[in-house]
Protein backbone atom coordinates (compact mmCIF):
# COMPACT_ATOMS: atom_id res chain seq x y z
CA UNK A 1 0.00 0.00 0.00
CA UNK A 2 1.05 3.13 -0.68
CA UNK A 3 0.55 4.73 2.48
CA UNK A 4 2.23 2.36 4.79
CA UNK A 5 4.18 3.70 7.69
CA UNK A 6 7.16 3.15 9.76
CA UNK A 7 5.20 3.79 13.48
CA UNK A 8 6.75 2.88 16.70
CA UNK A 9 4.37 2.01 19.79
CA UNK A 10 5.33 1.73 23.61
CA UNK A 11 3.29 -0.06 25.93
CA UNK A 12 2.03 -3.61 24.55
CA UNK A 13 -0.37 -3.55 27.77
CA UNK A 14 -4.14 -4.06 27.33
CA UNK A 15 -4.72 -1.56 25.32
CA UNK A 16 -1.37 -0.52 23.36
CA UNK A 17 -0.96 -4.64 22.29
CA UNK A 18 -4.30 -4.25 20.18
CA UNK A 19 -3.71 -0.92 19.32
CA UNK A 20 -0.17 -2.28 17.85
CA UNK A 21 -1.97 -5.25 15.94
CA UNK A 22 -4.72 -2.73 14.25
CA UNK A 23 -1.41 -0.99 13.03
CA UNK A 24 0.16 -4.45 11.54
CA UNK A 25 -2.88 -5.13 10.49
CA UNK A 26 -3.51 -1.90 8.29
CA UNK A 27 0.17 -2.73 6.91
CA UNK A 28 1.98 -0.38 8.54
CA UNK A 29 5.50 -1.41 9.64
CA UNK A 30 5.42 -1.70 13.43
CA UNK A 31 7.83 -1.88 16.34
CA UNK A 32 6.54 -2.05 19.25
CA UNK A 33 7.98 -1.53 22.81
CA UNK A 34 7.64 -2.80 26.41
CA UNK A 35 9.40 -3.08 29.69
CA UNK A 36 8.16 -6.45 29.52
CA UNK A 37 10.19 -8.54 27.12
CA UNK A 38 7.36 -11.34 26.68
CA UNK A 39 4.92 -8.80 25.44
CA UNK A 40 7.40 -7.97 23.02
CA UNK A 41 8.25 -11.23 22.08
CA UNK A 42 4.34 -12.19 21.80
CA UNK A 43 3.90 -8.83 19.26
CA UNK A 44 6.33 -9.73 17.49
CA UNK A 45 4.50 -13.46 16.55
CA UNK A 46 1.65 -11.42 15.75
CA UNK A 47 3.87 -9.95 12.94
CA UNK A 48 5.33 -7.15 14.92
CA UNK A 49 9.08 -5.81 14.88
CA UNK A 50 11.32 -5.49 17.37
CA UNK A 51 14.57 -2.58 17.49
CA UNK A 52 16.68 0.05 19.05
CA UNK A 53 15.22 3.41 19.16
CA UNK A 54 18.73 4.72 18.00
CA UNK A 55 18.35 2.54 14.77
CA UNK A 56 15.17 3.26 14.03
CA UNK A 57 14.31 6.27 15.70
CA UNK A 58 15.10 8.17 12.34
CA UNK A 59 13.00 6.17 9.73
CA UNK A 60 9.59 6.56 11.76
CA UNK A 61 6.61 8.34 11.26
CA UNK A 62 4.81 8.61 13.72
CA UNK A 63 5.26 7.42 17.47
CA UNK A 64 2.32 5.76 19.68
CA UNK A 65 2.74 6.36 23.00
CA UNK A 66 0.33 3.73 25.28
CA UNK A 67 1.71 3.33 28.40
CA UNK A 68 0.47 3.91 32.07
CA UNK A 69 1.39 7.75 32.77
CA UNK A 70 2.47 10.85 32.10
CA UNK A 71 6.44 10.36 33.17
CA UNK A 72 6.64 6.98 31.44
CA UNK A 73 5.27 9.56 29.07
CA UNK A 74 8.08 11.89 29.29
CA UNK A 75 10.36 8.81 29.75
CA UNK A 76 9.92 6.82 26.79
CA UNK A 77 10.32 10.47 24.76
CA UNK A 78 12.81 12.54 26.51
CA UNK A 79 14.83 9.68 28.79
CA UNK A 80 18.01 9.29 28.18
CA UNK A 81 17.46 6.28 25.62
CA UNK A 82 13.95 8.59 24.41
CA UNK A 83 12.70 8.36 20.86
CA UNK A 84 12.15 11.98 20.00
CA UNK A 85 16.24 12.90 20.02
CA UNK A 86 16.25 10.28 16.96
CA UNK A 87 13.34 11.14 14.83
CA UNK A 88 12.99 13.59 12.14
CA UNK A 89 11.25 16.73 12.04
CA UNK A 90 8.03 16.76 10.33
CA UNK A 91 7.31 12.96 11.69
CA UNK A 92 4.75 13.19 14.56
CA UNK A 93 3.61 11.88 18.02
CA UNK A 94 0.56 10.40 19.17
CA UNK A 95 0.18 10.40 23.24
CA UNK A 96 -2.74 8.32 24.69
CA UNK A 97 -1.81 8.05 28.35
CA UNK A 98 -3.99 9.58 30.53
CA UNK A 99 -2.30 12.82 31.80
CA UNK A 100 -2.92 16.52 33.06
CA UNK A 101 -3.56 18.79 30.36
CA UNK A 102 -0.87 21.01 31.43
CA UNK A 103 1.73 18.48 31.18
CA UNK A 104 0.22 17.46 27.83
CA UNK A 105 1.24 21.04 26.71
CA UNK A 106 4.76 20.70 27.98
CA UNK A 107 5.65 17.61 26.36
CA UNK A 108 4.19 19.24 22.82
CA UNK A 109 6.19 22.37 23.82
CA UNK A 110 9.46 20.14 24.08
CA UNK A 111 8.61 17.62 21.12
CA UNK A 112 7.96 20.75 18.59
CA UNK A 113 11.69 22.07 19.50
CA UNK A 114 12.63 19.65 17.48
CA UNK A 115 9.78 19.84 14.57
CA UNK A 116 8.31 16.55 15.96
CA UNK A 117 4.80 16.94 15.87
CA UNK A 118 2.79 15.92 18.89
CA UNK A 119 -0.89 15.04 19.85
CA UNK A 120 -2.58 14.87 22.19
CA UNK A 121 -4.86 12.05 21.83
CA UNK A 122 -6.09 9.81 25.32
CA UNK A 123 -8.03 7.04 24.18
CA UNK A 124 -11.63 5.78 25.28
CA UNK A 125 -13.36 2.32 24.59
CA UNK A 126 -11.48 -0.35 26.31
CA UNK A 127 -8.87 -3.58 25.45
CA UNK A 128 -11.74 -5.36 22.86
CA UNK A 129 -12.44 -2.11 20.81
CA UNK A 130 -8.71 -1.67 20.78
CA UNK A 131 -8.13 -5.28 19.77
CA UNK A 132 -10.96 -4.68 16.52
CA UNK A 133 -9.24 -0.76 15.93
CA UNK A 134 -12.91 0.72 17.06
CA UNK A 135 -11.35 2.95 19.83
CA UNK A 136 -12.63 6.79 20.17
CA UNK A 137 -9.73 9.13 20.55
CA UNK A 138 -10.32 12.65 22.23
CA UNK A 139 -7.76 14.61 20.35
CA UNK A 140 -6.68 18.03 20.34
CA UNK A 141 -3.34 19.83 18.37
CA UNK A 142 -2.02 21.48 15.44
CA UNK A 143 -3.22 20.76 11.92
CA UNK A 144 0.38 19.16 11.00
CA UNK A 145 -0.04 17.02 13.72
CA UNK A 146 -3.94 16.06 12.86
CA UNK A 147 -2.14 15.33 9.51
CA UNK A 148 1.05 13.36 10.80
CA UNK A 149 -1.23 11.46 13.02
CA UNK A 150 -3.98 10.24 10.56
CA UNK A 151 -2.44 7.06 8.94
CA UNK A 152 -2.49 5.82 12.88
CA UNK A 153 -5.73 7.37 13.77
CA UNK A 154 -7.45 5.54 10.60
CA UNK A 155 -5.76 2.10 11.57
CA UNK A 156 -6.98 2.19 15.79
CA UNK A 157 -9.98 4.64 15.92
CA UNK A 158 -13.58 4.26 15.17
CA UNK A 159 -14.33 7.55 16.18
CA UNK A 160 -11.77 10.73 16.39
CA UNK A 161 -13.01 13.64 18.48
CA UNK A 162 -10.83 17.26 17.47
CA UNK A 163 -11.47 19.13 20.62
CA UNK A 164 -8.90 21.73 19.24
CA UNK A 165 -5.90 23.56 17.56
CA UNK A 166 -3.89 23.25 20.91
CA UNK A 167 -3.00 20.13 23.15
CA UNK A 168 -4.19 19.81 26.29
CA UNK A 169 -8.27 19.62 25.06
CA UNK A 170 -7.79 15.64 24.84
CA UNK A 171 -6.58 15.18 28.35
CA UNK A 172 -8.94 17.57 29.42
CA UNK A 173 -11.92 15.61 28.23
CA UNK A 174 -10.37 12.35 29.08
CA UNK A 175 -10.09 13.76 32.34
CA UNK A 176 -13.81 14.22 32.76
CA UNK A 177 -14.83 10.99 31.07
CA UNK A 178 -12.59 9.27 33.60
CA UNK A 179 -14.33 11.36 36.71
CA UNK A 180 -17.62 10.15 35.35
CA UNK A 181 -16.19 6.42 34.24
CA UNK A 182 -14.06 6.02 38.12
CA UNK A 183 -17.87 7.07 39.87
CA UNK A 184 -19.69 5.35 37.52
CA UNK A 185 -18.23 1.71 38.29
CA UNK A 186 -17.78 2.65 42.42
CA UNK A 187 -21.68 3.13 42.06
CA UNK A 188 -22.17 -0.18 40.25
CA UNK A 189 -20.81 -2.02 43.07
CA UNK A 190 -22.31 0.14 46.04
CA UNK A 191 -25.62 -0.81 43.90
CA UNK A 192 -25.39 -4.40 43.22
CA UNK A 193 -24.35 -4.81 47.22
CA UNK A 194 -27.30 -2.71 47.73
CA UNK A 195 -29.62 -4.92 45.64
CA UNK A 196 -28.20 -8.10 46.96
CA UNK A 197 -28.61 -7.01 50.58
CA UNK A 198 -32.43 -6.65 49.72
CA UNK A 199 -32.84 -10.07 48.01
CA UNK A 200 -32.32 -9.37 44.43
CA UNK A 201 -30.19 -11.62 42.60
CA UNK A 202 -27.53 -9.74 40.87
CA UNK A 203 -28.98 -11.09 37.51
CA UNK A 204 -32.32 -9.48 37.62
CA UNK A 205 -30.49 -6.17 38.98
CA UNK A 206 -28.50 -6.78 36.01
CA UNK A 207 -31.31 -7.06 33.76
CA UNK A 208 -33.71 -4.41 34.60
CA UNK A 209 -31.06 -1.62 35.66
CA UNK A 210 -28.92 -2.20 31.99
CA UNK A 211 -33.17 -1.50 30.44
CA UNK A 212 -33.86 1.69 32.98
CA UNK A 213 -32.95 4.97 34.02
CA UNK A 214 -30.26 4.26 36.18
CA UNK A 215 -28.08 2.84 33.55
CA UNK A 216 -24.92 3.64 32.75
CA UNK A 217 -22.33 2.29 30.17
CA UNK A 218 -19.89 1.23 32.79
CA UNK A 219 -22.61 -0.57 34.42
CA UNK A 220 -23.63 -2.26 31.79
CA UNK A 221 -20.13 -3.39 30.61
CA UNK A 222 -18.84 -4.32 34.24
CA UNK A 223 -21.82 -5.49 36.27
CA UNK A 224 -21.74 -8.81 33.91
CA UNK A 225 -18.07 -9.40 35.40
CA UNK A 226 -19.84 -9.66 38.67
CA UNK A 227 -22.67 -11.84 37.56
CA UNK A 228 -20.27 -14.12 36.16
CA UNK A 229 -17.59 -14.15 39.49
CA UNK A 230 -15.23 -13.34 36.93
CA UNK A 231 -12.36 -10.36 38.02
CA UNK A 232 -9.97 -11.50 35.11
CA UNK A 233 -8.72 -7.87 35.08
CA UNK A 234 -9.67 -6.40 31.53
CA UNK A 235 -9.12 -2.74 33.43
CA UNK A 236 -7.46 -3.09 36.87
CA UNK A 237 -8.79 -1.27 40.07
CA UNK A 238 -5.08 0.04 40.45
CA UNK A 239 -5.57 2.32 36.92
CA UNK A 240 -8.77 4.29 39.20
CA UNK A 241 -5.50 5.10 41.97
CA UNK A 242 -3.75 7.27 39.07
CA UNK A 243 -6.68 8.27 37.38
CA UNK A 244 -8.62 9.44 39.86
CA UNK A 245 -5.69 10.62 41.52
CA UNK A 246 -5.39 12.51 38.28
CA UNK A 247 -8.84 14.24 38.03
CA UNK A 248 -8.22 15.38 42.22
CA UNK A 249 -4.94 16.49 41.39
CA UNK A 250 -6.13 18.67 38.39
CA UNK A 251 -9.56 19.62 40.78
CA UNK A 252 -7.48 20.87 43.59
CA UNK A 253 -5.27 23.14 41.08
CA UNK A 254 -8.53 24.17 39.87
CA UNK A 255 -10.28 24.80 42.82
CA UNK A 256 -13.04 22.90 42.46
CA UNK A 257 -14.64 20.15 44.86
CA UNK A 258 -15.58 17.13 43.44
CA UNK A 259 -16.91 14.89 46.63
CA UNK A 260 -18.37 12.00 44.59
CA UNK A 261 -14.88 11.46 42.57
CA UNK A 262 -12.97 11.52 46.12
CA UNK A 263 -15.48 9.52 47.84
CA UNK A 264 -14.83 6.74 44.53
CA UNK A 265 -11.39 7.10 44.99
CA UNK A 266 -11.75 6.24 48.46
CA UNK A 267 -13.10 2.39 48.11
CA UNK A 268 -10.41 1.97 45.04
CA UNK A 269 -7.89 2.69 47.89
CA UNK A 270 -9.82 0.47 49.93
CA UNK A 271 -9.81 -2.13 47.53
CA UNK A 272 -5.77 -2.17 46.57
CA UNK A 273 -5.36 -1.81 49.83
CA UNK A 274 -6.95 -5.32 50.94
CA UNK A 275 -4.98 -6.72 47.98
CA UNK A 276 -7.72 -5.86 44.73
CA UNK A 277 -5.56 -4.02 42.62
CA UNK A 278 -4.44 -5.82 40.22
CA UNK A 279 -8.38 -7.42 39.79
CA UNK A 280 -10.70 -6.19 37.50
CA UNK A 281 -12.20 -2.58 38.20
CA UNK A 282 -15.62 -4.75 38.82
CA UNK A 283 -13.76 -5.97 42.08
CA UNK A 284 -14.95 -2.52 43.46
CA UNK A 285 -17.85 -4.36 44.71
CA UNK A 286 -15.74 -6.69 46.95
CA UNK A 287 -15.51 -3.49 48.92
CA UNK A 288 -19.01 -3.12 49.19
CA UNK A 289 -19.83 -6.77 49.70
CA UNK A 290 -17.07 -7.26 52.79
CA UNK A 291 -18.70 -4.26 54.38
CA UNK A 292 -21.83 -5.19 54.21
CA UNK A 293 -21.82 -9.18 54.95
CA UNK A 294 -23.06 -9.82 51.31
CA UNK A 295 -21.77 -13.06 49.13
CA UNK A 296 -21.19 -12.07 45.48
CA UNK A 297 -21.78 -14.67 43.02
CA UNK A 298 -18.82 -16.65 42.47
CA UNK A 299 -17.20 -18.10 39.30
CA UNK A 300 -18.61 -20.46 37.09
CA UNK B 1 -63.48 -2.12 24.03
CA UNK B 2 -65.20 -5.54 25.87
CA UNK B 3 -62.19 -5.02 28.57
CA UNK B 4 -62.36 -1.56 29.15
CA UNK B 5 -61.90 -0.83 33.23
CA UNK B 6 -63.51 1.78 35.74
CA UNK B 7 -59.93 3.00 37.22
CA UNK B 8 -58.93 5.41 39.83
CA UNK B 9 -55.72 7.45 39.73
CA UNK B 10 -54.23 9.28 42.47
CA UNK B 11 -51.52 12.01 41.62
CA UNK B 12 -51.68 14.13 38.75
CA UNK B 13 -48.09 15.28 38.55
CA UNK B 14 -45.81 15.23 36.11
CA UNK B 15 -45.87 11.36 35.74
CA UNK B 16 -49.21 10.46 37.27
CA UNK B 17 -51.09 12.58 34.80
CA UNK B 18 -49.15 11.38 31.80
CA UNK B 19 -50.27 7.89 32.94
CA UNK B 20 -53.65 8.93 33.35
CA UNK B 21 -54.49 10.40 29.65
CA UNK B 22 -52.71 6.78 28.69
CA UNK B 23 -55.31 5.29 30.61
CA UNK B 24 -58.02 7.64 28.70
CA UNK B 25 -56.34 7.08 25.50
CA UNK B 26 -56.65 3.29 25.90
CA UNK B 27 -60.39 3.64 26.48
CA UNK B 28 -60.64 3.00 30.14
CA UNK B 29 -63.00 4.76 32.76
CA UNK B 30 -60.42 6.69 34.66
CA UNK B 31 -61.39 8.74 37.73
CA UNK B 32 -58.24 11.76 38.56
CA UNK B 33 -57.66 12.79 42.34
CA UNK B 34 -54.99 15.51 42.99
CA UNK B 35 -54.16 17.74 45.94
CA UNK B 36 -54.56 20.51 43.64
CA UNK B 37 -57.82 21.63 41.91
CA UNK B 38 -56.33 22.81 38.79
CA UNK B 39 -54.36 19.43 37.72
CA UNK B 40 -57.51 17.65 38.47
CA UNK B 41 -59.45 20.25 36.14
CA UNK B 42 -57.11 19.74 33.12
CA UNK B 43 -57.30 16.41 33.73
CA UNK B 44 -61.14 16.45 33.26
CA UNK B 45 -60.54 18.61 30.18
CA UNK B 46 -58.34 15.72 28.97
CA UNK B 47 -60.99 13.26 28.74
CA UNK B 48 -60.67 12.41 32.23
CA UNK B 49 -63.47 12.26 35.14
CA UNK B 50 -63.78 13.38 38.49
CA UNK B 51 -65.61 11.88 41.81
CA UNK B 52 -65.54 10.73 45.84
CA UNK B 53 -64.26 7.65 46.67
CA UNK B 54 -67.70 7.21 48.47
CA UNK B 55 -69.56 7.31 45.32
CA UNK B 56 -67.39 5.70 42.66
CA UNK B 57 -65.09 3.49 45.38
CA UNK B 58 -67.04 0.12 44.53
CA UNK B 59 -66.94 0.46 40.64
CA UNK B 60 -63.55 0.91 40.74
CA UNK B 61 -61.36 -2.19 39.38
CA UNK B 62 -57.85 -0.75 39.99
CA UNK B 63 -56.60 1.97 42.01
CA UNK B 64 -53.32 3.42 40.43
CA UNK B 65 -51.18 5.46 43.38
CA UNK B 66 -48.82 7.95 41.84
CA UNK B 67 -48.20 10.46 44.92
CA UNK B 68 -44.98 11.44 46.40
CA UNK B 69 -44.25 9.30 49.12
CA UNK B 70 -44.97 6.25 51.21
CA UNK B 71 -47.00 8.44 53.67
CA UNK B 72 -49.20 9.87 50.68
CA UNK B 73 -49.95 5.89 49.38
CA UNK B 74 -50.81 5.24 53.04
CA UNK B 75 -53.00 8.20 53.33
CA UNK B 76 -54.96 7.48 49.71
CA UNK B 77 -55.47 4.05 50.50
CA UNK B 78 -56.34 3.91 54.28
CA UNK B 79 -56.54 7.35 55.44
CA UNK B 80 -60.21 8.64 57.03
CA UNK B 81 -61.18 8.88 53.03
CA UNK B 82 -59.43 5.99 51.83
CA UNK B 83 -60.45 4.37 49.18
CA UNK B 84 -59.53 1.01 50.25
CA UNK B 85 -62.65 0.66 52.40
CA UNK B 86 -64.94 1.30 49.17
CA UNK B 87 -63.22 -1.32 46.82
CA UNK B 88 -64.50 -4.23 46.14
CA UNK B 89 -63.07 -7.93 46.89
CA UNK B 90 -61.27 -8.64 43.94
CA UNK B 91 -59.71 -5.69 43.22
CA UNK B 92 -56.46 -4.16 42.55
CA UNK B 93 -54.19 -1.87 43.75
CA UNK B 94 -51.12 -0.44 41.74
CA UNK B 95 -48.65 1.49 43.98
CA UNK B 96 -46.42 4.14 41.98
CA UNK B 97 -44.34 6.12 44.56
CA UNK B 98 -40.63 5.02 45.49
CA UNK B 99 -40.96 3.65 48.97
CA UNK B 100 -38.76 1.11 51.14
CA UNK B 101 -39.44 -2.58 50.61
CA UNK B 102 -40.85 -2.75 54.13
CA UNK B 103 -43.22 -0.57 53.96
CA UNK B 104 -45.06 -1.68 50.52
CA UNK B 105 -44.96 -5.24 52.39
CA UNK B 106 -47.67 -3.35 55.11
CA UNK B 107 -49.63 -1.77 52.56
CA UNK B 108 -49.88 -5.13 50.57
CA UNK B 109 -51.13 -7.04 54.07
CA UNK B 110 -53.47 -4.37 54.81
CA UNK B 111 -55.36 -4.35 51.73
CA UNK B 112 -55.18 -8.19 51.25
CA UNK B 113 -57.71 -7.95 54.60
CA UNK B 114 -60.48 -7.08 52.45
CA UNK B 115 -59.25 -8.98 49.41
CA UNK B 116 -58.06 -6.29 47.68
CA UNK B 117 -54.92 -6.95 45.36
CA UNK B 118 -52.00 -5.16 45.66
CA UNK B 119 -48.86 -4.76 42.73
CA UNK B 120 -45.86 -3.16 44.17
CA UNK B 121 -44.92 -1.38 41.34
CA UNK B 122 -42.47 1.46 40.93
CA UNK B 123 -42.30 3.38 37.83
CA UNK B 124 -39.43 4.14 35.73
CA UNK B 125 -38.95 6.41 32.59
CA UNK B 126 -40.04 10.07 33.15
CA UNK B 127 -42.44 12.13 32.19
CA UNK B 128 -42.31 12.33 28.37
CA UNK B 129 -42.21 7.97 28.70
CA UNK B 130 -45.14 8.03 31.13
CA UNK B 131 -47.42 10.59 28.64
CA UNK B 132 -46.65 7.92 25.34
CA UNK B 133 -47.54 5.09 27.75
CA UNK B 134 -44.18 3.66 27.50
CA UNK B 135 -42.92 2.95 31.22
CA UNK B 136 -40.98 0.69 32.92
CA UNK B 137 -42.66 -1.25 35.80
CA UNK B 138 -40.55 -2.58 38.38
CA UNK B 139 -43.36 -4.98 39.57
CA UNK B 140 -44.02 -7.84 42.20
CA UNK B 141 -46.79 -9.22 43.29
CA UNK B 142 -49.29 -12.52 43.57
CA UNK B 143 -50.57 -14.09 40.53
CA UNK B 144 -54.02 -12.58 41.14
CA UNK B 145 -52.58 -9.02 41.64
CA UNK B 146 -50.91 -8.93 38.18
CA UNK B 147 -54.07 -10.55 36.59
CA UNK B 148 -56.22 -7.39 37.62
CA UNK B 149 -53.39 -5.12 36.98
CA UNK B 150 -52.91 -5.82 33.68
CA UNK B 151 -55.41 -3.63 31.76
CA UNK B 152 -53.97 -0.54 33.59
CA UNK B 153 -50.39 -1.72 32.93
CA UNK B 154 -50.83 -2.45 29.57
CA UNK B 155 -51.79 0.72 29.00
CA UNK B 156 -49.26 2.78 30.70
CA UNK B 157 -46.21 0.21 30.93
CA UNK B 158 -43.72 -0.87 28.02
CA UNK B 159 -41.89 -2.93 29.98
CA UNK B 160 -43.16 -4.81 33.08
CA UNK B 161 -40.08 -6.48 34.90
CA UNK B 162 -41.82 -9.33 37.13
CA UNK B 163 -39.77 -9.58 39.93
CA UNK B 164 -41.47 -12.01 42.29
CA UNK B 165 -44.70 -13.36 43.49
CA UNK B 166 -44.64 -11.03 47.08
CA UNK B 167 -44.48 -7.18 47.45
CA UNK B 168 -41.17 -5.71 48.39
CA UNK B 169 -38.75 -6.38 45.20
CA UNK B 170 -40.56 -3.80 42.87
CA UNK B 171 -39.32 -1.63 45.55
CA UNK B 172 -36.21 -2.77 46.46
CA UNK B 173 -35.26 -2.94 42.48
CA UNK B 174 -36.44 0.74 42.43
CA UNK B 175 -34.62 1.66 45.00
CA UNK B 176 -31.53 0.30 43.32
CA UNK B 177 -31.99 1.91 40.59
CA UNK B 178 -32.46 5.51 42.13
CA UNK B 179 -29.16 4.96 44.02
CA UNK B 180 -28.04 4.96 40.50
CA UNK B 181 -29.56 7.61 39.19
CA UNK B 182 -29.50 10.40 41.93
CA UNK B 183 -25.31 9.19 41.70
CA UNK B 184 -25.57 9.46 38.25
CA UNK B 185 -26.98 12.86 37.62
CA UNK B 186 -24.55 14.63 40.43
CA UNK B 187 -21.83 12.96 38.43
CA UNK B 188 -22.95 14.59 35.92
CA UNK B 189 -22.96 17.78 37.61
CA UNK B 190 -19.79 17.27 38.86
CA UNK B 191 -18.18 16.01 35.48
CA UNK B 192 -19.75 18.92 33.44
CA UNK B 193 -17.90 22.02 35.54
CA UNK B 194 -15.13 19.88 35.77
CA UNK B 195 -14.84 20.25 32.34
CA UNK B 196 -15.65 23.94 31.86
CA UNK B 197 -13.37 24.81 34.36
CA UNK B 198 -10.66 23.03 32.01
CA UNK B 199 -11.92 25.41 29.05
CA UNK B 200 -14.14 23.06 27.11
CA UNK B 201 -17.46 23.95 26.29
CA UNK B 202 -20.48 22.19 27.87
CA UNK B 203 -21.85 21.11 24.26
CA UNK B 204 -18.81 19.29 23.23
CA UNK B 205 -18.40 17.42 26.39
CA UNK B 206 -22.20 16.78 26.03
CA UNK B 207 -21.34 15.37 22.44
CA UNK B 208 -18.24 13.51 23.36
CA UNK B 209 -19.10 12.18 26.99
CA UNK B 210 -22.09 10.88 25.37
CA UNK B 211 -20.48 8.29 22.62
CA UNK B 212 -17.65 7.65 25.47
CA UNK B 213 -17.24 5.00 28.88
CA UNK B 214 -18.32 7.91 30.41
CA UNK B 215 -21.62 8.07 29.56
CA UNK B 216 -25.12 7.35 31.52
CA UNK B 217 -28.44 7.30 30.80
CA UNK B 218 -28.99 10.31 33.18
CA UNK B 219 -25.98 12.24 31.87
CA UNK B 220 -27.55 12.02 28.29
CA UNK B 221 -30.72 12.89 29.38
CA UNK B 222 -29.81 16.04 31.54
CA UNK B 223 -26.37 17.59 30.03
CA UNK B 224 -28.67 18.92 27.80
CA UNK B 225 -30.76 21.18 30.08
CA UNK B 226 -27.30 22.51 31.40
CA UNK B 227 -26.40 23.15 27.32
CA UNK B 228 -29.07 24.77 27.16
CA UNK B 229 -29.56 26.56 30.27
CA UNK B 230 -33.37 25.32 30.67
CA UNK B 231 -33.81 23.99 34.60
CA UNK B 232 -38.05 23.28 33.65
CA UNK B 233 -38.84 20.95 35.99
CA UNK B 234 -38.74 17.58 34.36
CA UNK B 235 -37.66 15.60 38.00
CA UNK B 236 -36.95 18.43 40.75
CA UNK B 237 -34.07 18.50 43.20
CA UNK B 238 -36.13 17.87 46.12
CA UNK B 239 -37.66 14.36 44.44
CA UNK B 240 -33.62 12.99 45.23
CA UNK B 241 -33.84 14.58 49.22
CA UNK B 242 -36.83 11.66 49.10
CA UNK B 243 -35.55 9.27 46.98
CA UNK B 244 -31.71 9.05 47.91
CA UNK B 245 -32.96 9.49 51.85
CA UNK B 246 -35.25 6.16 50.89
CA UNK B 247 -31.96 4.49 49.96
CA UNK B 248 -30.25 5.65 52.60
CA UNK B 249 -32.56 4.64 55.29
CA UNK B 250 -32.73 1.54 53.92
CA UNK B 251 -29.12 1.47 53.59
CA UNK B 252 -28.72 2.04 57.36
CA UNK B 253 -31.08 -0.32 58.12
CA UNK B 254 -29.48 -3.13 56.61
CA UNK B 255 -26.14 -2.04 57.69
CA UNK B 256 -24.84 -1.39 54.63
CA UNK B 257 -22.12 1.98 53.71
CA UNK B 258 -22.83 3.95 50.54
CA UNK B 259 -20.86 6.64 50.28
CA UNK B 260 -21.60 7.53 46.92
CA UNK B 261 -25.52 7.46 47.50
CA UNK B 262 -24.44 9.63 50.71
CA UNK B 263 -22.10 12.38 49.01
CA UNK B 264 -24.92 13.19 46.54
CA UNK B 265 -27.23 13.79 48.67
CA UNK B 266 -25.65 16.33 50.83
CA UNK B 267 -24.89 18.10 46.83
CA UNK B 268 -29.02 17.70 46.66
CA UNK B 269 -29.42 19.54 50.40
CA UNK B 270 -27.05 22.10 49.35
CA UNK B 271 -29.24 22.82 45.97
CA UNK B 272 -32.52 22.67 48.44
CA UNK B 273 -30.86 24.86 51.18
CA UNK B 274 -29.92 27.20 48.26
CA UNK B 275 -33.34 28.18 46.80
CA UNK B 276 -32.99 25.35 44.30
CA UNK B 277 -35.25 22.54 45.22
CA UNK B 278 -38.49 23.31 42.59
CA UNK B 279 -36.04 23.16 40.12
CA UNK B 280 -34.94 20.96 37.23
CA UNK B 281 -32.83 18.06 39.15
CA UNK B 282 -29.63 19.18 36.78
CA UNK B 283 -29.67 21.81 38.57
CA UNK B 284 -27.28 19.91 40.85
CA UNK B 285 -24.73 21.18 38.18
CA UNK B 286 -25.73 25.15 39.71
CA UNK B 287 -23.71 23.90 42.97
CA UNK B 288 -20.36 22.94 41.70
CA UNK B 289 -20.63 25.83 38.99
CA UNK B 290 -21.21 28.43 42.38
CA UNK B 291 -18.47 26.25 44.84
CA UNK B 292 -15.95 26.21 41.60
CA UNK B 293 -16.84 29.74 40.48
CA UNK B 294 -17.87 28.64 37.15
CA UNK B 295 -20.09 30.42 34.68
CA UNK B 296 -22.44 27.96 33.32
CA UNK B 297 -24.69 28.12 29.73
CA UNK B 298 -27.51 30.67 30.06
CA UNK B 299 -30.79 30.19 28.87
CA UNK B 300 -31.87 31.04 25.35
Amino acid sequence: MTDAKTIALFGLGSMGFGMATSLVKAGHTVYGFDVNPAAVARFVEAGGHHGNVEDIGAQVDITVVVVLNAPQTESVLFGGNGIVQHMSAGSGIISCATMPPEFAKTLATRSMETGVHYLDAPISGGSIKAAAGKLSVMAAGTAAAFATAKPALDAMAETVFELGDEPGPGSAMKSVNQLLAGVHIAAMGEALTFGLKQGLSAEKILEVISQSAGNSWMFENRAPHVVAGDYTPHSAINIWLKDLGIVLDIAREERLAAPLAAAALQQYLVAAGTGLGAEDDAAITKVYARNAGVDLPSGG
